[in-house]
């Protein structure tokens, strides 16, 4: 240990910091990254404007057309009043309380309804169709959600944590049958490769083949765009399970969808795992301040490379020297 | 290093894993989560049903009153008709698309909306609130999302990492101010409760005043729900800024909401990673299958402990067996 002192003294003397146009590099690679993020965004709201515009538009003069007829058909109605009416029922529906009459067989806040509706917020789902009304609703929400998402946090890497053991025996497996042929980076790609393949097909395609079936309104693009809007949390609400008038056993559909969704998050955050442990793939050192000093130390440059982030380092090496107060001085590097 | 194989081997061999009534400690900790988690669910559920049940019938009431309202006034008015149309309104609410005259004016799919579109979705928060209407634009939302999640979380961990900086500086203040009174474990508490005291002033205590000021129907706690609801990423839609009839300013006042809600998760997201630096409040090594082992080597034992999770561990050994095939064996522990 001792013989490793110098030359890493003799590297910080010769640390130079990497600039472009007098500007640190990784400032230079964060700025462009933030306006790539803009560029990305402002792309992305063209193509929606332009894909989802006229979609709209086409919807907007159905419902016109529809209010229309129901006024020519009762010319007596006023507009004004139809109007004052449908401000209401609009309003409502934005909370999820709903004027039709097939609806109202069935309260969002069942007891089971209110289950999902507490899934959904500790997942950080948020499907939003149903919301609290209420002041105090609205309070505890927020309280239930404070503590939720850090439990959820818990279980599922609990979960992953136990199927990290067969996953990783599948790389142990794969490292023994292509690991005379492959480097040490392919294997890992492919096994991430895998394993992401085989959970998209078991937590979406295969999901969405039985959602489609159940919802007599959903086509399989449908029940794939739910699957996906859900898993990766967005949870915009647009399609929800079990919410047709007539839907049978609608509690035990629910519950299984609570179920399927938690397991379905588990899958997610294994891939995730999987993905976060291949050192090679984090960019994040590119944007880091350290990133730009070099040194001659080319054990220092690896190992920094294979730290995804340099906070934690800094974490680490600060938790450490409050830990290292005992004997093993030998085993820190 | 040659001396502590031999303590190692021994340890080995007295080896014992802890059981709970035949079965291994951390399975039965891990059943035990899942059943409190299932247990918090129906609690929550509970709850939400006790709260927000009453408050839906009266709201549900009201609508259905303005209703017979509307056709006791208009007595030639058929119910069927009526019905028909307000389902058809309620369909087109739920999409984002709405009946009602003084809506029409602002289409949901502006260039400026979107963007905010775009920004809900990569953030995961996905409001909901205004939704794909059509298949290319499901089709393009999960292509949109596939890479925008990944990139967004490129570009928070990056600004993250330079945030850091300054965080970790204030940890060093803390420990030179207070390390001779306090523990290490005490000043990092108290380093993550003030970053976190003051990332909830600064991105939602703050920020709900000012939204509450401009929001003509919302009083300080919707505000402040909304910043919590979006900036876990729950993202309910309930309350969406900027979507007032007669809002002024429209298209900047959502562009400064987009830039609100990524600097406030970047936020967020610090707090997260001073909170993960602490070693000793991650409870993942409880569920884990390798916590039952109980060996002899203490060493073993306070690096485990040291480590949160142990795919992580199994990960970090597998990589290092492929990275180090070079001369640097006295850095391995």
């Amino acid at each position: 240990m001792t013989n490793r002192t110098a030359p890493v003294a003799f590297a910080m003397q010769r640390a130079r910091t990497v600039t472009v146009l007098g500007v640190r590099r990784s400032t230079v690679l964060t700025l462009t990254l933030v306006l790539a993020y803009a560029l990305y965004l402002c792309a992305g709201g063209l193509v929606f404007y332009h894909i989802e515009s006229p979609e709209e538009d086409r919807y907007r003069q159905t419902v016109a057309k529809h209010r229309k007829a129901f006024l020519d058909r009762y010319p007596n109605v006023e507009d004004e009043a139809l109007e004052e009416l449908l401000q209401l029922v609009v309003a409502a529906g934005n909370r999820g309380v709903y004027a039709t009459r097939n609806a109202t067989g069935e309260p969002n806040w069942s007891f089971g309804q209110s289950i999902f509706f507490s899934t959904t917020v500790v997942t950080t789902i948020g499907y939003g169709h149903v919301t609290p009304l209420s002041q105090y609703g609205k309070g505890f929400c927020i309280f239930y959600a404070v503590i939720g998402i850090p439990f959820t946090l818990i279980l599922i890497s609990a979960l992953v944590q136990r199927l990290m053991v067969p996953v990783m025996a599948f790389l142990e497996y794969l490292d023994i049958k292509f690991g005379h042929r492959l480097g040490a980076l392919s294997i890992r790609l492919l096994h991430v490769t895998l394993v992401g393949a085989f959970v998209v097909v078991l937590a979406m395609l295969i999901p969405a083949v039985v959602f489609a079936y159940l919802e007599p309104e959903w086509d399989y693009l449908d029940a794939f765009y739910y699957c996906f809007i859900s898993l990766t949390t967005i949870g915009l609400g647009d399609y929800i399970p079990g919410d047709s008038p007539n839907q049978q056993y609608r509690p035990l559909y629910k519950v299984l969808t609570t179920i399927y969704l938690l397991f379905g998050l588990t899958l997610a955050m294994l891939v995730l795992s999987v993905f976060g442990g291949i050192p090679e793939l984090h960019m994040g050192h590119l944007f880091d301040l350290s990133s730009d000093d070099l040194t001659m130390d080319h054990e220092k440059v690896r190992l920094n490379q294979n730290k995804p982030t340099d906070h934690r380092t800094i974490i680490k090496v600060s938790s450490r020297r409050d830990l290292d107060d005992d004997e093993d001085d030998d085993f820190r590097p």
